[in-house]
């Protein structure tokens, strides 16, 4: 992997990754003036979680033309995008509107609300130059690519000193509110560990607690077993629909062995893992003929503290559409009682995703 | 109130409500025929949380016509709906297609999961005969029947003797995937108590635990006292933007009385309470100019235990645009790590909602 750090006009970071060697043709762009962001966290007493604030002051100075794409290389120094042109494969930046940043100041005091700094990180992910493709139909390598890119950003993240955890996802659909279509994902960095990574985080430890084991060890030894609810085995790697699924035609993508961070694993290791994450993503796209919008979410282990072996590093992806164009709406049960009903049982699903083929 | 219990012909409990003396002018009907609901419960082991199952098998044995409300009266037998002819003002029957019942089966053994009857019931709350009309936008008396009804369904759902919370709750907006226009809501009794209501209730205990008051009591001195989040202030109830707010709109409605459950709460104070969330509903619906599409769920202590007087009754709505026509998604963060990322802060919000009048 190559990769190559710059800073853009704006002060925001921008690294490029690439399989071959890096060669930049044209100057570092920003689309615009800097944005003073002064992200906050304020505390919710009930739910006993962060919840962050980001009123920005937007500086734009230009009005971009109607199929303007901040994603692509710029093309058009009149309009300049996010990246510049030239030979890389995957570009990450500080998202021009992040919410949460490293150097937040501490907000005034408001009454009623315990609030501080909202620190931390927010990062874009541009899987490809190709503002057509998706992240299923790239290259098995680039895929790889992105796994290397990811397990990269963490540590790097990690190694700032402040962050606690990282979440890299991709949030895909028009369905589903996003309005950029070139494929690209994003990554949180918190200062803190959020409320999933907390919960996920103790159940691993109760698990290894109570049988001596890791969880993801059970759990792949398991489902191997089980054999039905496995899309897809690698040997190192796979892909099922777990037993609990809260979504109809949710996929986890694991690893064989229980690693708990991405950088954890070996080459082969993730090339085992990004076949099977191609593989997931494309039997999703083939599920209904058209493309599925999902949110795909790496689920590492808390960082910057004492290690956590018995986490289960693995990938959630989370389809939305329940049949073909029917969304899955998170209603009151799942939002007021936080308890997801599913009509599908997942032996059916994964008998249905199993059964999909693709070009 | 008035209120009269029936048994459907498919075997499901319909309850009529109504502000003046009830009369039934036709036969009480059922859609179709009974639809066996056999719904599981799963355990999601890292999220530490039910999923609930539920594949029905329909015996729909007619096709109904295009204008076709199954909440509205039956005015045609050929096509009956859910609900008679007759004087009332509110209707509620057993869902017809559960995510939990009563007499769930135990489920055959999964491998590799932990898996039990879905137990609890599921609800249907026809909120008025009127298919046109909102929750907002009925008379204030019809709006304080309707929380004499959440309370009575509350207490006769704890009765059964297997319940352990009742989520009272409103999906309202084709934009979130709601298909019945007609103004209506929904109840799920669960057998256990559900992650959102557990976290509550152990935030509360905690505060009534340190500072020796209940925490709506110190909530409800504070935002008076803070002044700018309330929207409007009966006396005996108010409703505010909470200073943590997770949506950009969000909005609470809550007695100043701390209680529990619905069912505490006297004959002046539901007047109060009702003529508040009723003012709630239209500030948000005239907000934009368009409806607002929204879910509203009733908070309330778990029950069929020991009583937990320091859980804080209240309703919360989350308004799902934040702004005119853009939708809030839960994305990444809030997904995969359970933490809120909100454009705008409770304080503006609260401004906004402040100006608004309807008519």
């Amino acid at each position: 992997m190559y990769s190559e750090d710059f800073l853009k006009p704006d002060g925001r970071a921008l690294t490029l990754y690439s399989l071959t060697p890096i060669r930049v043709d044209s100057e570092i762009p920003s689309p615009g003036e800097a944005v003073e962001a002064r992200p906050v966290l304020r505390w919710h007493p009930l739910r006993a979680e962060w919840v962050m604030y980001a009123a920005h002051r937007l500086g734009r100075t230009f009005l971009p033309p109607p199929e303007y794409n901040p994603l692509a290389p710029t093309h058009d120094p009149q309009h300049p995008t996010e990246l510049p042109r030239g030979e890389y494969n995957i570009a990450v930046f500080e998202n021009r509107f992040p919410s949460l940043t490293l150097n937040a100041p501490a907000p005034a005091p408001v009454p009623g609300v315990e609030a501080r700094a909202g620190i931390g990180r927010c990062e874009v992910v541009v899987f490809s130059q190709d503002a057509s493709g998706t992240l299923g139909s790239l290259p098995v390598e680039q895929v790889r690519l992105l796994i290397d890119v990811w397990a990269d950003r963490t540590t790097r993240l990690t190694e700032i000193g402040k962050i606690r955890s990282v979440l890299c996802f991709e949030n895909r659909g028009v369905e589903v509110g996003v309005t950029l279509h070139h494929p690209h994902g994003q990554i949180y960095a918190y200062d803190h560990i959020p409320p999933v990574s907390a919960t996920m985080l103790k159940a691993a430890q109760a698990h290894q607690h109570a049988t001596g084991h890791p969880w993801l060890a059970d759990f792949v030894a398991e489902e191997r077993a089980v054999g039905r609810r496995v899309l897809r085995d690698e040997g190192e790697a796979l892909s099922v629909v777990p037993p609990f699924a809260r979504y109809s035609y949710e996929t986890w993508v694991l690893p064989a062995r229980p690693v708990s961070l991405l950088s954890e694993l070996t080459a082969s290791e993730r090339d085992a893992f990004a076949a099977v994450l191609k593989d997931a993503l494309l039997r999703l796209d083939a599920l209904f003929g058209v493309r599925m919008p999902y949110l795909l979410t790496v689920q590492q282990a808390p960082v910057g503290g004492e290690p956590h072996p018995e986490f289960p590093l693995h990938i959630e992806i989370y389809p939305y559409f329940r049949a073909k164009g029917r969304l899955k709406y998170l209603a009151g049960t799942e939002q007021g009682a936080g308890e997801f009903a599913n009509d599908k049982l997942p032996e059916v699903a994964a008998e249905e995703l199993r059964a999909v083929t693709y070009a």
